[in-house]
């Protein structure tokens, strides 16, 4: 496989490290001038339909932090948009959904997810940019939940009412729609991965939302079945949410190699909760990358102590946010690359 | 003391009860008909200002549901308005403030509390209050670090990004500007008490967006000083946010009675976090009340058998969302009483 020795993939799969490797959810857009620059404020959607212009949105953060993985430049509704759901992206507001699902007849809008044909221009991308990447391509999607919520309540929620409520009145439904979107995912994914993706990423971004009690019934076992269904291509699976802190051991249940996690859990209670055998993703506050370097540096520092050497991808929390100054993003990486690298010497075992 | 054997003060300091007592978060206001008849959509600020109408508004939720509790129908930032602040509490939207706070300059316009000029007539309510009610009233205020947000934000946030920035970069302002904010906050609890309050409940809404370092390091101090200070009076201090199952000891440690916990962690995990000699409240996801009776109830069974029969008030996990159903919350006080009283012949132990 492609960059089997990097330390992205080594450190996903709880290797030996020289350093532990970097990379930040939201790493290309709204924060980089180059972005700005290159696309002004129109809809997501609009870019990820341009292979080439995905493609360097995607190299940007790349060339310009020296992290240690590119993901991919899309959104987790581009599927969604792909089998015909009537959507839009709106910018500072977040996905619209023309006309939201309220039973089990809308069920029929999802139809199977053709990834060859339905996602030809993302796939386009991920090919353009396997060529020209030094470092493993993060593919991802949304998971079931959180484009349910989506579909559910027609765009961002705070409360998630409707797709509690039709979770709790129309169980079966909810588990059909759950299905039908770990299905999108799973096959998305896997096209990825074919077309070059070395890792994949499943976001599962609101899934906090839920008791562990409702998540655990309703949302758990179409993770799995997403999850499970890459099992056989031998990629680091990556599973996030944010405020997931009480559902941590089950979303790495789920079947995934990699945990993200957000601000909230220190790592060391985060590795007690997710076990043995798995690696973690995090965890820097995104919110303190906006008061400098000294704090972000200072907080940095802990989550590493935190850590450990083994086993950890340096992440955010949650993404990038939009006010963020790149020079501290890129002083993030080397403080990363240069604290972690002077123990290299050390036992991998220790931590 | 007032209501000294009632089944709700009993719960708080973990003594045997004949039932586990029930309040909800929000039990007052938006969700009632009789209180959208009474007021309309107007400000809450004009409301608290006329002892009467909030006193009735306040009685309105204990006769329909017959809760084991009252809570004082105001809002956290009542006493920031009374020290001149210059604020509006926008309905849909929360707390705005003309001026937010961006530099130790500001401070000044936090003059100290003295609630018996500044919060009249909140203390006439209870006065008031306290002649009607046959169960304890629960004063209440806002916590350090959720009205500093406000201040220093200008209003409701997501990222909490200016307050977290004054926080690392100015951390002798923000620490300043948390304890005056305890103190304000334990003046105007303190002089609850002495109308007649017989519980308290520090709302520190908003903590659980900090990861546990920050939360230790910058909002621990001023919680322990606001609590500290009501410790001689006697009554059980709550002592609540949302998101916070990383802090949950913290919280008790801050001279909490009763540890508030919302629907994200199960109490028997939370029971484990927060250690012996401290009760809990909560923890109904209150949006499962909007998919209705069936649904509520039975997640309202799972709540009580992991918080078990003593040390146990149950509650919402946050407050009752104003499209909640009166007759689902009605139900569920009854099935709260009458399932816990089943077994009310069980020594207190068995949990």
């Amino acid at each position: 496989m492609l960059f089997e020795d990097s330390v992205f993939l080594r450190a996903c799969r709880g290797q030996p490290v020289t350093h532990v490797p970097v990379w930040f959810m939201r790493q290309a857009g709204r924060s980089l001038p180059e972005y700005r620059a290159l696309r002004g404020e129109g809809s997501i959607l609009e870019a990820v339909r341009q292979p080439e212009l995905a493609a360097e949105i995607t190299l940007q953060p790349v060339r310009r932090y020296g992290v240690d993985a590119a993901i991919l430049f899309s959104d987790i509704v581009v599927p969604l948009a792909a089998v015909g759901i009537d959507l839009d992206v709106v910018p500072g507001r977040g996905p619209v959904i023309a006309e939201p699902f309220t039973s089990a007849a809308d069920l029929e809008r999802l139809r199977p997810l053709e990834p060859e044909e339905d996602l030809s221009a993302l796939l386009t991308t991920v090919a353009l940019l396997v060529r020209e990447l030094a470092v493993p391509l993060i593919g991802f999607a949304g998971g079931p939940f959180t484009l349910a919520s989506y579909l559910v309540e027609g765009g961002p929620t705070r409360d998630f009412t409707r797709t509690k409520a039709l979770m709790h009145t129309e169980p079966a439904t909810f588990h059909a729609l759950l299905e039908r979107l770990a299905d999108i995912a799973a096959a998305s994914l896997a096209a990825q991965v074919a077309a070059g993706a070395t890792a994949v990423q499943l976001f599962d971004s609101w899934a906090g939302a839920l008791s562990r009690a409702d998540y655990a019934r309703f949302v758990l076992p179409a993770s799995r079945r997403a999850l499970g269904a890459l099992a056989h291509l031998g990629v680091p699976r990556i599973h996030f949410g944010v405020g997931t802190g009480e559902l941590l051991d089950l979303m790495g249940d789920a079947g995934a190699e990699v945990v993200g996690v957000d601000w909230r859990v220190p790592l060391d209670s985060a590795r007690r909760r997710v076990g043995p055998g798995r690696a973690l993703q995090g965890n820097l506050d995104p919110a303190i990358c906006l008061a400098g370097f000294a704090p972000a540096a200072s907080e940095a520092r802990r989550v590493l102590a935190e850590g450990g050497r083994t086993g950890h991808v340096f992440n955010l929390g949650h993404g990038v946010l939009p006010a963020t100054d790149p020079e501290v993003l890129a002083a993030l990486v080397a403080l990363v690359h240069e604290e972690t690298a002077e123990t290299a010497t050390q036992p991998a075992e220790t931590r």
